[in-house]
């Protein structure tokens, strides 16, 4: 994806159905030129607001659909819009489900003006199964007793850490918004099952061995329906350290009807399950996301969660990770 | 499919490689008509041997591609036998990872001919995620310590015992050879990562309270390649009952450099993960493959084994499966 970026939020009304827009914008600031928005959204990212035409003007090379919904579709009235950016000379990406190459409109409009149409979720290259071949470099993986529980962010937080340490470190997306944050990575969710964990050897590859990969995580060990794909990613990660994500006040799965699993039996079954292809394998932190607790209660909990565990947790909005590099570094 | 079958072996050299074509004469025997065998070809059912013009003048009504090869692709030198299949009037059918519909050569004489061509591996529709949602009747599923390990022959075993007992019950195929005896099924490890658990949610649905669903397990919770396919089965089968498949004299993963995990580990992660979606989940016997033990051997094994894991231990080949089913239906 070429920057700057123009993010499209169509007419989304939530803040979270924006969250691939916010999410570049927060961690690639420097590659954000404008957003742009239709009549009836109420997200405001606090950025330039720019139409195709406008962006293309000041120099933007790609419209990004900063937007999710459930299923992944693009609704019909975002269409035009989108045959606009082309026509005025943007490229255009998306992580949906749905193809943008699939819609007759956009197809024609790529073809017409030669511009690129990126389906990100889609992998654009086929994958072996995982080889268990033990890789040079290390490699941390974020892991979590729940979906939308803060591992992207982690992640990113402990990139960033890490390279301003000095230390050689490189995020590793495995979704479409972190695939849109780095430029690259796989969404592990949408490789055929067969190939989960080659993927995540793909993803990873053999490095210098003072580098580190920092590899976002998927899903959940007890989510009913996305702990194979979390696995596959533990095992082709090979991690040498897991940062486990968790949000306390969470009393159930996301949008199921499944308890969160105690945090210590999650930390359990994420060494055992990593173990498999790293012995060494090892948690380092516990990430804690703090985002809807009383400020009050922030300090309490974080206590607790600490005398539990024995490790270093944070949130890293509120405290940074340094406690928690400080024990991977160690 | 439509029977009778004319099992096609290629040239292969080695009974493994024409697994398929054996697993559909063995529990499909009154479907299949005879093997064609090309030149080269050492692998014998003991069955007749027709040409397809032959075959289809005894009446066959579909060509299976019984043998599977490292990469699952089709052998250009086995094309014209196809295309000529076709223009017999054979249906032709295959579970490869390459599509026969994809070879020019195939697909010009499927829509000249308007034969059928089936390429099994292939989901022929969408998955939704799993819902984990408890269903009605009750299920049992085959698991391991490592892939080819006896988990679908035990399947169709206790299908078949069950149903020796007046037990309703239906063995539900994962696997491309499974699909092929039992005419339907689904290959799990070809779905999109995201919706393993759903595609088996969908392959047992709500059933009458004492129907038993059978499901071939696939893989094994320790392989460090298809982990993340097995635990996805697991969870959306929901197992009322595991079988654990094992052979004693193997000490590594074929073909990996991974030791074989240790059965009552084996026993403990499986029932861990069964009980996500159905804390009613437990391990019911022990399927022991001593094809390749010394007879002597054999039965100090077994009790070795029944002691170890205080569960019934046979090998459905030379003891049946009654034991176990004692224990699953008492």
């Amino acid at each position: 994806m070429q920057a700057p970026y123009l993010l499209f939020l169509g007419d989304v009304e939530e803040f979270s159905a924006a969250k691939t827009a916010a999410g570049v914008n927060q961690w690639r600031r420097e590659r954000v030129l404008a957003q742009h928005r239709l009549p009836g959204c109420t997200v405001d990212l606090g950025i330039a607001e720019m139409t195709p035409a406008e962006a293309a003007r000041a120099g933007a090379r790609t419209m990004i659909v900063g937007v999710v919904n459930v299923g992944g579709f693009i609704p019909e009235h975002w269409v035009a819009t989108m045959v606009d950016a082309l026509e005025q000379g943007l490229d255009l990406a998306a992580g949906m489900h749905q193809r943008l190459n699939d819609i007759p409109a956009i197809a024609e409009a790529r073809d017409r003006t030669g511009r690129a149409v990126l389906d990100l979720r889609q992998p654009d290259r086929g994958f072996l199964p995982g080889s268990g071949r033990k890789r040079s470099g290390k490699r941390l993986l974020t892991v979590g007793t729940d979906c939308a529980v803060g591992k992207k962010y982690t992640a990113l937080a402990l990139e960033a850490g890490l390279r301003a340490r000095g230390v050689d470190a490189d995020f590793r997306a495995t979704g479409q918004t972190g695939i849109m944050i780095s430029g690259r990575g796989v969404a592990i969710d949408s490789v055929i099952a067969d190939f989960i964990s080659g993927a995540a050897e793909w993803l990873s590859p053999d490095a210098a061995p003072d580098h580190w990969d920092v590899i976002e995580g998927q899903g959940s060990l007890f989510h009913p329906a996305y702990a194979g794909v979390t696995l596959g990613l533990i095992h082709g990660s090979q991690p040498d350290a897991l940062v486990v994500c968790h949000e306390p006040v969470r009393t159930h799965l996301l949008g199921f009807d499944y308890g969160v699993p105690d945090l210590r039996r999650c930390i359990d079954m994420n060494v055992a399950a990593a173990q498999l292809t790293n012995p060494e394998a090892r948690v380092v932190g516990i990430s804690v996301n703090t985002s809807r607790m009383e400020p009050a209660a922030i300090d309490a909990a974080i206590r607790d969660i600490e005398a539990q565990t024995g490790l270093p947790c944070s949130d890293p909005i509120r405290h940074g990770v340094d406690r928690i590099l400080d024990v991977l570094l160690n």
